[in-house]
């Protein structure tokens, strides 16, 4: 058998280290030669923002950042970035602040030194989104890609346990569906399974311990394995699901991803042997859907759709717009009929062994 | 315990596929919008890069290619590449043509596109090397790293066994020298113990078969892990006293890398837990060593430093040498008589297991 793929590996530099985020900014600061620093916060992360700051000069202060970046905040962003002549761009925060620092990058080239203080992963890809008229337009550029990220775990420290759950459980998603999607690859799948790894002997550390800086730490270096393979390998069939049911039935994005997961997981796995052995080899169990539960019942993951107000209604109408946006390459062939039994065990929260 | 490194990740496009050069250059050539291409190919390469670039236009075919890239040729290639509005150069061969490739790249910023014949991994470094007067310079600068490398197995099939064994188990030195040296991180050695993996997997495969193409696949695909490994992580033990051997006694380069690497190995593992338990598991063996060893025994690797002029008298002066240049961090703490010992097993053949 002969290997054939394409990767992308996107250039950064990635500075991991708990209560170093201080050190490793000033020593990047210097290594850029930055002259003018524009540092990018929203309100609730500034208190964060100005103690990682506070032995670099920083010219501007800019707080004005909100989710999906709405346009006028990027054109006014942008706008201060060029009158002041900024030559390097500081975000401290999850993906609405990474967000507005890309969308300046975007039209400006300035490089962006990222602390995410989130699992959201958005600092590790080429990935940009800038919302117009309550419509989100999302595009790839290299140029928006960080030039350094700091990950400081100890940042992270007051991230709930709820939404550090949900959040690294998402990223594990990214993980496993990137085993199979359109650009998956072997140096994905590596990165991938890293991933699956980290967060899984993270997470329970975090449930166990909200402050026990080893799970976070994991957790958090996990996240970026997860950032960097969905990047590359793109949306597959759990994130096309999800992104149905997030969009059309408005279900909670983080719980829904947690809840679907399995069922992907158990649809896909038998008709996928490398993914299978791979995310079960991360997991250090005999199968990957072992794995995923055994993580999921450790950390009180959701249990099934209904409880976020999906119903059996409007399995049919979710079927039809999942079969529309199929992605490519899906392990399985998906029939009307296959997608409604996952979707029918994922709603009442049913042994996602069945699917296999 | 709580995690700290750094990581530099270069950003490089991967293209690999058997017999898949040709169509990969076209849709790069397309994609980077090149009007002016410069190849570079030795004599001895010329006949495979024609055959490569037989569907796009070259304005310029270059063909001066030298060992260890004189300042000359640099300087040659560079106001050719210049006097002809050069927007890519496309390498094949080895690493003189990936070699000379950087040289222009390093004053001129034009991308390459290489094409790796051989497994000597300069491809997906940021190190460049110019020869003047005798002495080569080597730097590092992200301008001379490929934008893309096209990895076709079918190049490769030309490479005698012998070669393809001995350049194999230098890149298997690259990714465990890789686990313990002066910026050893765990991005960096999730890459090397892909990297043994592969290799341990494919050069059995390359002498039981020299066409085999999954042996060649994997060989290739291995090479490219030792490269970014070594390239991260720098120079560790292995390679020190390998420089020394080479530099001062004018051993043979690959010969002196396969057999060095198990007293190495056995010398550095029991301070070195991680490093131990991820080749041990790269290789499937118990240990790493037991590992390293049965794969230098399926491929008829060199056994002794004696059989290449290495003698007793030249230890002290070895030694004394190697301790002047040792790399930071090494697990194991070095001492005159812990190396000379290394090097008596060495020279003779002995059982490095004894070096615990």
């Amino acid at each position: 058998m002969s290997l054939k793929f394409s990767h992308e590996t996107l250039g950064q530099r990635v500075l991991f280290g708990t209560k170093q985020a201080s050190q490793y900014l000033i020593a990047e600061i210097m290594r850029l030669e930055a002259q003018n620093v524009m540092v990018i916060a929203s309100n609730s992360g500034l208190f964060s923002a100005q103690e990682i700051a506070a032995d670099i000069d920083v010219k501007v202060w800019h707080s004005n950042v909100k989710m999906h970046v709405p346009m006028e905040t990027a054109i006014e962003a942008r706008a201060i970035a060029v009158d002041n002549d900024i030559d390097v761009i500081v975000s401290v925060g999850g993906g609405s602040a990474v967000g507005l620092a890309k969308a300046i990058a975007l039209t400006t080239s300035i490089p962006i030194i990222a602390i995410p203080t989130t699992y959201a992963g958005s600092e590790a890809t080429n990935v940009w989104g800038i919302t117009e008229s309550a419509r989100k337009t999302t595009g790839v550029d290299n140029k928006v890609v960080p030039t350094t990220v700091i990950y400081d775990s100890s940042l992270t420290m007051s991230l709930p346990v709820e939404m550090s759950v949900a959040s690294g459980l998402n990223g594990m998603a990214h993980c496993i569906d990137s085993l199979w999607a359109p650009h998956a690859d072997p140096i994905n799948a590596l990165m991938a399974a890293e991933g699956i790894r980290a967060l899984s002997a993270g997470l329970p550390k975090i449930v166990a311990d909200p402050q026990d800086i080893s799970g976070r730490d994991e957790v958090l270096y996990g996240a970026y394995f997860a950032a960097v393979s969905f990047a590359s390998a793109g949306s597959g069939l759990h994130h096309k699901i999800c992104h149905v049911l997030g969009g059309t039935f408005n279900l909670p994005h983080a719980q829904t991803h947690a809840t679907v997961l399995p069922y992907v997981l158990a649809f896909n796995a038998p008709f996928a042997p490398d993914a299978e052995q791979r995310t079960a080899a991360a997991f250090g169990t005999d199968t990957a859907l072992e794995g995923l539960q055994k993580l999921r019942a450790q950390v009180g993951a959701p249990q099934r759709l209904s409880d976020y107000g999906f119903t059996e209604e409007g399995i049919p109408e979710a079927v039809s717009i999942i079969l529309e946006k199929l992605p490519a390459h899906n392990p399985r062939e998906i029939t009307e009929e296959n997608l409604t039994a996952l979707l029918v065990a994922a709603l009442n929260g049913n042994d996602p062994a069945t699917l296999n």
